[in-house]
């Protein structure tokens, strides 16, 4: 499947003038940051990486693209024999996916001629800045859950593609699995579910449909016990399956209130070792306020699928170098009121502290890493870790070097959120956990 | 591409269950409904439907879904022989698409064994709960537009899928054009689109890349102006098109303030005729707030795709009857605390009044209008318009029946919007529209 036209109109219109003054030659650097993280969260999650790089290899215009767009009159003959021969031959640089951001960080360096670069816009945002916004969410919600397990069971509460992608940002950033199969199928995280309310409605008892499904599950299943009432459920499930069943799921009412009855119920009744998992609306707060609560594992839908508040990161793709009419390169950037961008190719560093504690986003012009500022900031002069380079190589003149299992980017960002200072797990909206500073 | 794995682990083991207690051949009847609209918003719009039909034609479980499922213990041998055979064979109706909906309205019901009925769950909420929302906001902003055009534009926003799925639903909802090209070769919307700020910056003045973009495009283009100075610009637009420039972009600052400089400079230089275009951040609100200003149109991105604060449309899948031991139909509902359900399998009309005005949503388990109700509620007894009905068919013994061309949706949203309370295009939070009788 060609991924060429996940692109806006004004890209083609704006190759097919470049191509017919010659400009589109140019060379070009466009950069994906953020001005500010959305919800004034500590910080920012780079996600999509991978299914970005996917989407790449698959961006070609062919035959049924190529005649859509010449019918429909956005382009001319020259651009349509432009595209026939596309294929993106330029550098990308990024974070690598999993680790943190900050705003200006520039967390994705496209370099290539404008016509090449330009085209790349629209398939980039869409991919990093939904699967971005849901990373920092789920980061949020494994952070308020500590040693508890999460599962991400949002797709029917979003479009059934970005369900998959949804899944796997979550992954990333530490849920243990999904209810989404595709995301089982196409990127390996580990797939769970049991059974819904449908599946005790549908039989003539409570008990009828708890046997059915320890008869086919085991013992080590999850019974769902709020369709009727829960205390009757909690006992006919414990007769059903022993006190060896693994779990029960609470999935409405006031879940603290009932997972100290259910706990309680479960110990009088002998099931010591079975779990309570609860489920309904939750969000990094909600899990937040469930810590006290005898719970076990919990279940989120959509407020990590929708980016709990803010389902989009904010990301932008800005041109900040181009050759001149001299062939020279130059830093541009707009002026916009309330938008502006800064000029020339950047360079990042994270600079952290001898305690190992991140202390400040190093963001430059200069390719080489300002180790003076960085020892300055890090306070550590002469320490061993003034910091480390944030831009990886991705795509080395068309060809595509940054695939990585999708484990990788998971333990990157188990790093990288432990380095950042203490301030930076608060939910509560605030300061981002380390300053930017454009050296 | 089969779109059996766009589905919750849960709905297999469910059918492994049933599969092997044989209640997975008990007829079923699911319904898709809406507890409450998001955001206390006035009327939902049914939006999705085609997407639907599409994706259900997919619904197969080839070799790849099998073999997976199979390795990773989710089913087992006749599980997997049922779903190598599946093929929805049931009924399916529904409210068409861009029809209006409220909190209750059986918006979809779904009809067949409970195996061919409960795998599709999460299917039809991934379509219906993203397109819906995305409608929801799509219609208020046309509202707020009044006569002035909307351009669909918040591709780079959302999931890449996302994105299209979206510019659909803009335009069911009376949205002029997208900039999503997939849109347009997938659906047939409209698309526009001209240039960016990179194509400005790209350009070693600002009247170089606009001269450029006038030889290619034509002076009916649109010229974004706020790359630097929005007057210098304007008056450079003007110098390099002429008067008969068709339109000029303005994406940041006080739209409103600079609305109504860039007109006065317009007229000034004699560009009376040349447009206004205004993006950057709108959402109904703001679209509102700029009645009054000099403005042709509006290019909505973040908002539109993001739902306007409602990215999904809270609505819920539910067995609402089923088969007993003894092949007779029973309505069934959980008695969930705060989440319950109405049982049996429902029918729906809407009153409408004298005045062609809607007066209530009714809901009913009885397959006739009843219409003494209905005339009650309309006010107009004996009157000749009590009320129409809702469901219609979409898919007959798995046979669909439902599909229509796109502008039959977007001119069945314009009537059925039309037909509404005065009230219920106040944007503020509050009552639904017309209130649901259930009979």
């Amino acid at each position: 499947m060609s991924t060429a036209l996940h692109t806006d109109h004004y890209e083609l219109t704006m190759l097919r003038a470049a191509l017919a003054s010659g400009a589109a030659h140019r060379r070009a650097v466009f950069e994906v940051f953020a001005r500010r993280l959305p919800g004034d969260r500590r910080y920012g999650v780079v996600a999509g990486t991978g299914r970005l790089l996917d989407a790449l290899e698959n961006f070609r215009f062919g035959e049924e693209e190529l005649t859509f767009l010449r019918r429909r009159g956005i382009i001319d003959d020259r651009t349509a024999e432009y595209l026939s021969g596309y294929r993106f031959g330029g550098d990308v640089h990024g974070y690598p996916e999993g680790e943190c951001y900050f705003p200006g960080s520039p967390i994705l360096v496209v370099e290539g001629t404008f016509a090449e670069t330009v085209l790349l816009e629209t398939l980039v945002l869409s991919i990093l800045n939904h699967d971005s916004a849901i990373a920092a969410a789920a980061s949020r919600m494994v952070r308020a859950a500590g040693s508890r397990p999460l599962i991400e069971m949002g797709s029917r509460r979003t479009h059934e593609d970005a369900a998959v992608a949804a899944a796997r940002a979550a992954y990333i950033c530490g849920f243990a699995s999904t209810s989404n199969l595709l995301a089982g199928l196409r990127y390996g995280v580990p797939t769970t579910g049991t059974s819904a309310h449908a599946f005790t409605l549908l039989h003539d008892s409570e008990a009828d449909a708890f046997r059915v499904q320890v008869d086919s599950l085991g013992r080590s299943t999850t019974l769902l016990v709020d369709t009727y009432d829960v205390k009757t459920a909690v006992r006919t499930a414990i007769e059903v399956a022993g006190t060896d069943l693994g779990m029960v799921r609470i999935d409405s009412g006031d879940l603290a209130e009932a997972a100290h009855e259910v706990r309680a119920l479960l110990d009088e009744l002998g099931a010591h070792r079975t779990g309570i998992v609860v489920t309904g609306d939750l969000d990094e707060h909600a899990i937040a306020a469930l810590a006290a609560a005898p719970v076990n594992a919990y279940g989120v839908g959509t407020k990590l699928v929708t980016g709990s508040g803010a389902p989009t990161a904010a990301l932008v793709y800005k041109l900040v170098a181009r050759e001149d009419a001299q062939g020279v390169m130059r830093p541009v950037a707009k002026r916009s009121v309330g938008k502006p961008s800064r000029g020339g190719r950047k360079f990042a560093f994270r600079a952290i502290g001898p305690d190992g504690i991140a202390r400040a986003e190093i963001v430059t012009t200069a390719p080489a890493m300002p180790v003076d500022q960085l020892e300055a900031l890090a306070e550590s002069p002469g320490g061993e870790r003034p910091g480390r380079p944030l831009l990886v190589p991705l795509v080395r003149k068309g060809e595509i070097v940054g695939r990585e299992p999708l484990d990788a980017a998971r333990e990157r960002h188990r790093r990288s959120v432990a380095e950042l200072p203490p301030a930076a797990l608060h939910l509560s909206p605030g300061d981002t956990a380390i300053p930017t500073v454009f050296a």
